[in-house]
This record gives C-alpha cells, sequence and structure tokens, in this order.
C-alpha cells in the first residue's frame, strides 16, 4: 500500500521543475488561426497609422490661416477644388482661398492643416461658406497618432486577442509563429472498461474542455484498464507537449499510473501535492514534454488545472490568462489543513449593494453539481488554516456574477 | 450627399428589432463540439451522485455503533471481510465486527454505515485495531450529495463550458442541441482593391476575432469595390445568421452598403445610431437574419460590436458573455455629445492600493494603437455628458487588469 509521505508545495514544485521545462515547439500559423495560441516571437510595429495627415470628419480641408476670422455672422467665403475620398491619394495642392471637399478618413492633399467638418459650411456651385474658425491640425490626425513603429503587438508566450489580429494583418504578415500546445488525454479505470460503473467516465470532458479554453489543442482522448503495461506503452507513444493520465491516482491500492510515468524514467518526479482537493496528483517533466496524473473527481480536477498546472505553464513563459479577480464578504467560515493550500468552489452574487461569497462545501471534491451551481473558487494559502464568515476574500471568477 | 438625420438609440433599436429578430437554426452537435456554443435546448440532470453511499477516504468500512467506544488508547479490533475499489460494485454483506478495506470513490458494502481513514488504523492479518470512533456516515458520501436529478445542465441560449460538458457526458448524452450561429464578412472599398492604400485592410480581422471568440462561426471574409449592384449580389447568397460589411457606411458621399442591404427590402432597417464612436452603423433584418454594417475604424468597429451588436444578439436570446467589470477612479475627464452613447478606451491599472481607469483618447476612432494599450473600456450613458476627473467609474474588462 502506497502512502504518500511527503506533500509538495506548488511553489516548491515550480521551482524545482523549472529546470526541466521548456516551451513547446514552434509552428507557423495563419493570421487567424493564431486566435487563442500564443505568440513564439516579439512582433513589433513598424508602420504609421495614419501614414500622412487624415480627416477625422466630412467636411471640408482648409488651410486654418484663411479662416481664422469666420463666424456664423461673418462666413469666410473660399473656392472648392476637389475633393478627397477615404483612401485616395490627393493629386492636387491646396492654396490660399481654397478647399476641397474631404470625407473622414480620407487624406489631407498638400497645404492644407484643418478640416471644417460638413455642418459649418454652406456649398454653392463652387464656393463654400465657412462659419466657424479652425485651430492648426483641428479635425486632423497626424502621421503615427493612431499607431506607430515601436508599439509591441506581441511578446512571447503572450495569447493572441482579436486586436492582435488586426494589427498584425495591418503589418502585412499573412502567417506568426506560435507555440505548438497540444495535449493526449488517458482515462484509466477497470471499473469503466468493464461497465461495472453505472456511468461513463466524465470529468475527461472538463479536463479536455479547460484545455481547449486555454488554447490547449487536445488531439486524443483514449481508455485504458489499471494495466502498468499498457498505460506505459501508451505513454511512451506519447509526443504531446501535455500528457494527461486520468484515475488510477488515489492514495489507494493502484498508483498505477504513477508507476507508469516512473518507468519513462522521467528528469524530473513529484507525487502528492499540498493542494486540497487533488493532493494525490503527479507531475513529471521528461524531454521538455510535461506528464500528469489529475484526478477522475472533478473538484480535484479543477483543483489541480487551476493551482498547479496553469502556474507550472506560465512559469514554462506561457501567460494563460487568469480569471477576472472580485472581492466580497464571506458568507460561511472556510477551513482547510495548515499546510495545505485549499481550492474552495465558491457561489459569488450581489446583495442589497454587497458582493457576497458563498462557499459550496457540500459534497467532497467530485461535487460536479457546486460546479454548476458555483462560478468561481477562492485560495486558502498555505500558511492560513482558513477563513472566518465576515472575511474579505478574494474570487476567481469562471463565469459572471450572479 | 447623405446626412444621417436622426441617430436612433440602443435601447429603442432593440426594442423595435426584438420583434423581427429570432434565434438561428439548431443543429446537432458532438458534446466536446459543443464547447462555446450555445445550447438550443434547457438540459436537466436525471442522475444521482453517488449512486450509492461512497467512501470519501482510504480506511476501512465499518458500522458506526461498532467503534464508539475506540481510541487511541483503547482501540477496537474488527475483522477484515473484503475490499472494495473504486467502481466495483460490492457483492457482500458487512456484519457486527466486520470491516473492509475501501479506496476512496468506492461504495460501501451493504451493512457498513462509516469510514474510519487508514491513519486511525492498523492491519495486522485479517484483523484490524480500529483507533477512533466515527459518526454515522463520517466520510461517507451519500446519493445525491454530488449531483441529483433537477439540476439545470444548459438552459436555451446559454454558452457551453467545460462544467456542462463534464455534466452532459455523466447524463449520457453524445449529442447537444445547438444554435448554428455563423458569419460572413464583406470588406468594401476601392481604395484596397485598387491597391491606392499603402496597407492592407485590417479591422475585419479584429471583426472576425470578436465573432469566433463569442462562438460565431466566421465562414467567409470577402473583399469588394464599392459597387451597389456587386454589394447587393453577395448579400442576396448569404444564408448566414449574422451577416457583416465593413468600410462604405460613412455619412459621406458614398454609402454603398447601406444602398445594398436596402434592396433587400428588409423587414426592419435602421441606419444611424447614437453611440460615439460607430454612429454610421446600419442594421437589418430580413427572414431572420442580421444584416448590419460595421466601420472600417477599428474602435468604432469595436464599439458597435458591443453597445449595439452584443446587446442585439443578447435580447435575441444568445447569452453572450459580459466582460468582467471593475470600478476604478478616472484620471482624467471623459466627454461625449450629450445624447450619444459614449464608448472609451481605457487602461485601468492598480497604483498604490488603488484602481486607476486612465482613459486612452490619443487619436480617432482609428486608434488601433489604443487598443494595443489599452485593457478596456467605459461606457458613458446617453443622459451623461461625461464623468469628471476622479469619479468613480466601471470598466469592462476585454483583457486582464494591468
Amino acid at each position: 500500500m502506497h502512502v504518500l509521505k511527503k506533500l509538495h508545495s506548488v511553489n516548491e514544485i515550480i521551482n524545482e521543475a523549472k529546470e526541466y521545462i521548456a516551451l513547446p515547439e514552434v509552428e507557423e500559423v495563419q493570421i487567424r488561426e493564431s486566435l487563442g495560441r500564443y505568440a513564439a516571437e516579439k512582433i513589433v510595429s513598424k508602420l504609421y497609422l495614419p501614414p500622412r495627415p487624415k480627416s477625422t470628419v466630412d467636411g471640408y480641408a482648409v488651410k486654418y490661416e484663411d479662416v481664422l476670422a469666420a463666424s456664423a455672422s461673418t462666413p469666410v467665403l473660399l473656392k472648392v477644388k476637389g475633393s478627397v475620398r477615404a483612401g485616395e491619394t490627393p493629386t492636387f495642392r491646396l492654396e490660399h482661398g481654397e478647399a476641397c471637399w474631404i470625407e473622414t478618413g480620407a487624406f489631407l492633399p498638400e497645404g492644407a492643416n484643418a478640416v471644417i467638418p460638413i455642418e459649418n459650411v454652406l456649398q454653392r456651385n463652387s464656393e463654400i461658406s465657412v462659419f466657424s474658425s479652425a485651430a492648426k491640425y483641428e479635425n486632423v490626425s497626424l502621421p503615427g497618432e493612431e499607431y506607430k513603429p515601436g508599439l509591441v503587438i506581441v511578446d512571447r508566450g503572450w495569447r493572441i486577442t482579436p486586436v492582435h489580429l488586426a494589427a498584425l494583418k495591418l503589418e502585412g504578415l499573412t502567417h506568426i509563429p506560435t507555440y505548438k500546445l497540444d495535449a493526449r488525454i488517458l482515462v484509466t479505470g477497470d471499473e469503466f472498461l468493464r461497465k461495472v460503473s453505472p456511468y461513463p467516465p466524465f470529468t475527461q470532458e472538463l479536463v479536455a474542455g479547460w484545455l481547449e479554453e486555454h488554447g490547449i489543442k487536445v488531439r486524443e482522448v483514449s481508455f485504458l484498464s489499471d494495466n502498468v503495461k499498457e498505460i506505459y506503452r501508451w505513454l511512451k507513444a506519447s509526443d504531446a507537449y501535455v500528457t494527461i493520465i486520468m484515475g488510477g491516482t488515489s492514495m489507494g491500492k493502484h498508483d498505477y499510473s504513477v508507476k507508469a510515468i516512473k518507468q519513462l524514467y522521467p528528469e524530473y518526479l513529484v507525487h502528492g501535492v499540498a493542494i486540497r482537493p487533488g493532493k494525490t496528483a503527479c507531475i513529471a517533466i521528461k524531454n521538455e514534454r510535461l506528464y500528469t496524473t489529475i484526478s477522475g473527481l472533478p473538484v480535484a480536477a479543477l483543483s489541480s488545472l487551476e493551482l498547479l498546472f496553469k502556474p507550472l505553464l506560465r512559469q514554462a513563459g506561457l501567460n494563460l490568462p487568469e480569471w477576472p479577480k472580485v472581492r466580497g464578504k464571506l458568507t460561511r467560515r472556510v477551513t482547510v489543513k495548515a499546510g495545505l493550500l485549499g481550492f474552495v468552489r465558491v457561489k459569488a452574487y450581489r446583495h442589497s449593494g454587497e458582493l457576497l461569497v458563498e462557499p459550496l462545501m457540500l459534497g467532497g471534491s467530485g461535487a460536479l453539481a457546486s460546479l454548476l451551481e458555483g462560478n468561481g473558487y477562492l485560495v486558502i494559502p498555505e500558511d492560513l488554516e482558513g477563513y472566518d464568515v465576515g472575511e474579505d476574500v478574494e474570487v476567481s471568477l469562471y463565469r459572471p456574477l450572479l
């Protein structure tokens, strides 16, 4: 019977593992395919937007010196020279006494240095009356005002968002190097294969969904019985950056998956993590690839993913998103054994102007209902035994506030 | 020259449009494919978890009545009858004076009503010494404690998350009805096709990424010149739930895309929205499909997506996610013309214990740099002209806090 003698803290694991862990391989993908992936290279802007002075309104481009005296009662008359539409390159030059129709976003012709909005102008034939003055560059966007060289578009390990896609496209890029973050999941358990269990295994869907949500492509979900040799064979064939084995990690009689991982002779291995729930997790690194066991119980699985796996990938240099955090008042005391990092499911909700945080302690680490009913979690640090009722706590929200 | 005479408020548009808008078609997809999509049916749980009493620790199942007197100094001796592993269905019955080895998650045999953790037990041959008492059902999870019939797993229009996937899988479902939310995007502009512009169009990538991020599949991004007939032909062929035309919506001389949309004879059409930036947007509904024009300027495009398009789809019954919201202190005054809903890009950051909100007003509605540098936006309601420096404002964060 194998009993975990020592539980390792997350900080300790991350500190030890960082020597062995590395970023995944790099693959070039098309800009639009890169959404939600992690950039493998720093990309800095090179262009100016606008590339030359541009109008920010529909109106008439003028020389501001010409309309200094213009007002509602004393309009200034100007000759209309032509017009410029958005995207056109004006071919003429504005001289004193001249104006030209200009569209929002269109480039000013040479000589122009301000734009009078259409509301303040009356056109009759080829002449306009201007009813307002303008400061130099009024209603004009100057080169670089909207975008200029030297802006960091993405850096190594940043997750790519829609705004990044637009900037990469603007820079004329068609592809971008990203990290090839893929995962294989193995679900082990005689009970499922022998159909003893009345229900199918389900926690692997939570894990697969979590990975996909964080930009990690799940290439495979397989099922095997509790057989070290078979599990080892499956493990050995894995070429994914992340390999996850679920189930078979209890502290009970059969630690098949940990035994199988040990047979890989990993460069780094730790079994037993000071997190509750989720203490039976095992982390190993071999050839810069990550192997981990995760509980088949949904809350323990989520606890391992959030409190161990996510910080580990962030340590590797992948900027996995954090959930939004809010602070609220605890409605009930929560405790955890001292020395353990506590993962507490909660329901955060507004009640007469206050944000209340209700711990959902019902059931054990398998309590799927609490994940359906809740919207976040709070963490009890290792050096605390918990929080008292009424205390102000920070909650990570995986779903919007109720 | 077409000038928008009246700008319509978002509330007015949503109120009028709701008569014409409808939910998209329904399609069945595999559970794992449903992540990020919107459920088209309410699904309520039918099962109990655990299905029968289950141990929450590794230890020995007992009758609690047998160990009432047990303590560290006066252990109780029990005969070991057998063992139960997780997922097994125990075939024997526990009688008085008997115990059985039980694993975390394993079902209790008939007759057992408590579990003594392994730490409090010493086994020698087929006998154990129990060093602690237990209350009835101590370390036991009772049926339904973790999951029970009647829980709402998903409801119509809910976005499907990893936790939902796990519950759907548990219920034995292989497929789930979801809404077929797809989009086609057309980018119009002579300047891009005639290669007058020094840069390629790029805002469509922001829009496409935004749609994908919100679970709307972008099926096509096409490019056409500013030609009403061609745009109309492309529009007419669209069978997507959402059809978006970008560019060509200025209040200037060429409203090609609005003209093309009008030729569809939509049941509902509005042009000119009281939002700044983004007032030139047009929304139309025909045969329960949505047609909209969005500015080619990135900030105006994001403003339309967040303040007009998202509430419209939420009105239709699709529970599009809201960004997390935080409150902070404004570092600079922001204003908008009265009567307009103001979309203000901001950078929210912590500074000596305070959350500060810095408006990024640099540049116009094209200022891509401000979207790269910022992490959120605030909204100025129609009945306000703005917020003063130092005021407490609410920010929607599209990226984590800095």
